[in-house]
């Protein structure tokens, strides 16, 4: 059993806020999370709402420390904490944070940074993903972060080389709801069909990538002439886009490298394992929360930081 | 000096309808447009407004003939017209096509059929090309049909051999209007910056076609880190998706090819003349009006129809 907390750790996302009291061996004292995530929030309503979050949390301490990490950083968050460019050593992470206006409370605020990448043609931006790096614990190779927008990162121990950012867990969402597609993808998209699709689409996309927004009409002409259920037709979709994200960015797994940590929900990253796997490249799930949580630690100064 | 309307073309589209006179030498009478695209109409609704469209404009017939094409044969058009079935030979467009209801009028409406290709991992429809490329009076290689839906179609004669659709057009609209990179998409998309991001989004998507799902992300990241305006963006992001549609179709491109004829707005089928010009593929605008009319009077017998 956790002790009392020392500091709270936050993931303060676009569209949700967590926060975990941490004791001081490093074990969870409390959790907790709100739907106020950056993308609701104007700045001068961050200091409320983690003060609604925490209310009650921590008794008798007259100050806390509170880290903080994701796009409560970005300039349209709290206050804008600077990017780090890579290729950078992440344990300068801590050294880059920001305090932003909390007065007259109790908690003491600070801001990880993000980390960019800079060049014509190379420009990338991430906010959250370099402390779940970090918290990987020490890693060589590629690590990929599957999820609305998955990050792609060359990792050598603490440090970034490159990473490329690709939107498809965001196009999925697009397509689905505004697309043409929306057509063949109204119903149960749950249903038995949908692994069939799934691996449809992943082996269409890991063999024709750069045919992407050709594949992509195949929702729904094989929905029109195949009669494909709408279940068949979301895996097929997600499939496609995550097979033509792993396809397209095969150049990024060194020859050398060892299993891929996937980071991100369980369900997201099976589907990523199952890709890898049709390529023959081994990869392993990390618990997004664990990563999270261990890189927050690390930032502050490795108390209690263990390998994810 | 156009003579009496013998016959009206009609091409029925999803967002508008378009129609023409057409004289005994076959030459326009006049013509007309609406906004009651197939979209907009319940299948009851078609013949009010054909009526509207063509009121006043025809004098002196108790009958008349009107041949339609496009998506007023879809499922949920005004009748459906059965697909030929790819590879197929568009000589048989006139004979496939239907007869929707319109009782009480002396219009006599026929519309024709679309095409579609079946098997596995390879269906596909169109509706309205297969009129435009009958309507090239001739052709045998790579013709491109650029727009909301773009259309590779490798025709032989007046013979569609094969076909495929390209969701760029629809892509672009829904990353502009929805996804984050719209945060880098507003004010004036049209500046001068536009043509130099055009020319770079090209370069990008011609050069890496299968990272198409990170490099739409440079967008944002651009704009975050190197101040790229919003034209500038605007024009990345067209030139990524249209470069990205070329250089992953390039293997359509045969090794005989003359020149592809690009069918469609003028505007667009500029940038992809652009495009395939940067890989020395040497491309002609056709006018697509020219086309669906010259298609529109080939199926209905011959008469006047020219090599567009």
């Amino acid at each position: 059993m956790a002790g009392e907390t020392q500091w709270v750790a936050v993931d303060w996302g676009t569209s949700n806020l967590r926060a975990w009291g941490i004791d001081s061996d490093g074990a969870i004292a409390f959790s907790r999370t709100s739907p106020e995530g950056m993308g609701k929030l104007t700045p001068d309503a961050f200091p409320a709402a983690l003060e609604r979050l925490l209310d009650g949390a921590i008794a008798g301490r007259s100050s806390v420390d509170v880290l903080i990490c994701g796009m409560a950083g970005a300039r349209q968050g709290w206050k804008e904490a600077p990017y780090l460019t890579a290729p950078t050593d992440l344990a300068q992470l801590g050294q880059g944070a920001v305090t932003p206006p909390m007065p007259g409370s109790r908690y003491l605020p600070r801001i990880l940074p993000g980390v960019c990448q800079r060049g014509s043609g190379l420009e990338d931006v991430m906010r959250g993903e370099e402390t779940q790096i970090l918290g990987l614990g020490g890693f060589s190779g590629l690590a990929v972060l599957p999820g609305t927008h998955s990050k792609w990162v060359t990792v050598d121990g603490t440090r970034i080389d490159r990473f490329a950012t690709a939107m498809t867990g965001e196009l999925y969402e697009l397509l689905r709801t505004h697309s043409v597609l929306r057509l063949s993808l109204t119903g149960d998209l749950d249903g038995p069909a949908r692994a069939e699709g799934l691996d449809a689409g992943l082996a269409a996309g890991l063999e024709a990538p750069e045919q992407l927004s050709s594949l992509l009409f195949k929702v729904r002409a094989s929905s029109l002439l195949s009669n494909r259920e709408p279940a068949w037709c979301a895996g097929y979709l997600s499939g496609l886009l995550i097979g033509a994200e792993i396809g397209g960015h095969r150049a990024w797994i060194g020859t050398g490298q060892t299993e891929i940590p996937l980071i991100g929900s369980t369900a997201l990253c099976e589907v990523y394992r199952r890709g890898f796997e049709l390529i023959g490249v081994p990869s392993r799930l990390v618990d997004a929360t664990e990563a999270t949580l261990n890189g927050l630690k690390m930032a502050r100064g490795g108390h209690g930081a263990t390998g994810a």
